[in-house]
């Protein structure tokens, strides 16, 4: 299957007439213009509170028209919600009373069981009109500039269903991230939340930490200018926006906890092992490590 | 400047008749290519304890015959070893009475102050003709088969000079090294060992912690299935061989204590934060981390 074979109308044939992206940024931005150049989208609205950005975002053609909340929550058939975790919230209570019946949100948030509290409180009874959704990709740029149709091919979106929503929205979702050409999963709210701790927030957290470690020391300078290739690597998803992983690590606070009190003992024991040079305890350490990364990298 | 005209004997006019390489890896296998391909070297011997990899190393031209370590010793005009750490004593004591007069050691291991103190103690009187190195490349890949002559291109190699050593055999390891396409620094073996614990060593020790960790949870097979480029960064050097980072943890073990006992008071105050859902002091840490991140990455 080429791409073109799957950003085609006919291999996955619908039509929302009216879209909006609310955050037209790398994640939003990518999404507007998949559906766009497949033909999904008879036009899509761009709503933001930097004006300059959502300038930048028509101008590149990612949407058609710069809308306020309002407007979009009226005229929308289809809404992505793709802005930090903390303004979900008071973004469906401007939208939810404005929505058409058959409209649906959806959100690309990091975190699940927080937003879908916060929707739930906001939209009330259309909190079945909502579909929390979690697309798994990046890039260390950001903003309208960075936006790319082919952002989401063969990546993975998750969609965590409430109990509510209807097996044909859900569908509906489903379509417009796969003509995106991702790979749609269900899971649980919870489980999302669990694993996206495991596998991306804590991941995050230790590059951060480990990254205002480097920059508070004395030597910081040549030690910068000395860094290789796994610094680089290790310390790229530091880069990330500061609200954007405040949020997150909030909104899933139990579960980073749970990641972090997990962590510290296994520091401590690795601690020891150093301070004891005790060379087959790290040994056998390391090589589990890079045994299971290895294995890993071979399947992706 | 072009490549060619770097790697292009006049240039960087030396000519060494006999070298060796200790371990004929990425790292050993990368410099006597490079050697040789500029005409820098008349005939390189190979030594290891893997005959395999030095059938494969002689198969790919990194070296001209497979030798002893003895026969290296005796024959060598300059030999490196390229080795995990914790043999180079044994090395050392090995050829160290077999070395011509003029001949030049150099090895291209991760920690320096105990690498010189296992060399002082194997040299002896000889230890003015080992001049310490470190070469800062690397790559995903390991093995003969990984080995590329334009690894050290633009790379940093640091040289950690003894007093004993003489002005003339400092110049020909930088030679060999700048032959290599390299920037070639010097600083002591103190600042070396403190820097790269903290650029290189405690990275390494996170990010295998990190995969350790992961691979133990329960739902690991799900969770590592749904990682992303985030998690496949985060983690790319805990691929690396468990030997050898065995070896630099504790032959650098004063500076890795010193890492992580600076990191554990800060990991446990963001913890702190985490748990108060502090939006402040997050974004203030996580925003000094990003903008250090990508303030070290325009300057890369």
């Amino acid at each position: 299957m080429s791409v073109n074979d799957t950003l085609a109308p006919s291999a996955n044939s619908f039509f929302l007439p009216v879209v909006s992206v609310v955050g037209v940024g790398l994640i939003g931005g990518s999404f507007a213009k998949a559906l766009k150049n497949g033909g999904h989208a008879g036009c899509v609205l761009g709503v933001g509170r930097d004006h300059a950005s959502l300038e930048r975002a028509l101008q590149l053609g990612l949407i058609d028209r710069i809308a306020t909340l309002e407007e979009a929550g009226k005229a929308s058939d289809f809404i992505l919600i793709s802005t930090p975790a903390s303004v979900l919230g008071r973004i469906c209570e401007i939208i939810g009373p404005l929505l058409k019946p058959g409209a649906i949100v959806t959100d690309a948030c990091s975190t699940k069981v927080q937003v879908i509290e916060d929707a739930r409180q906001s939209l009330k009874e259309r909190t079945n009109q909502f579909i929390p959704g979690h697309p798994i990709a990046g890039s260390d740029e950001s903003g309208p500039a960075a936006a790319d149709p082919l952002l989401y091919w063969n990546r993975n979106v998750i969609l965590t269903p409430l109990p509510e929503n209807s097996g044909d929205d859900i569908k509906r979702v489903r379509q417009c991230w796969q003509a995106c050409g991702a790979i749609v999963r269900e899971i649980s709210a919870i489980e999302h939340d669990r694993i996206f701790a495991t596998v991306s927030h804590f991941p995050h957290y230790l590059s951060a930490l480990y990254m205002s470690m480097v920059c508070r020391s004395d030597s910081s300078g040549l030690a910068l200018a000395l860094a290789g290739t796994g610094f680089r690597d290790f310390t790229r998803i530091a880069g990330g926006s500061p609200e954007m992983w405040r949020d997150i690590f909030i909104s899933n606070k139990e579960a980073m906890l749970n990641e972090i009190d997990v962590f510290l003992p296994m520091l401590e024991k690795t601690r020891q092992m150093i301070e004891d040079s005790d060379v087959d305890g790290l040994h056998a350490w390391l090589e589990q490590a890079s045994l299971a990364r290895k294995k890993w990298g071979e399947n992706k």
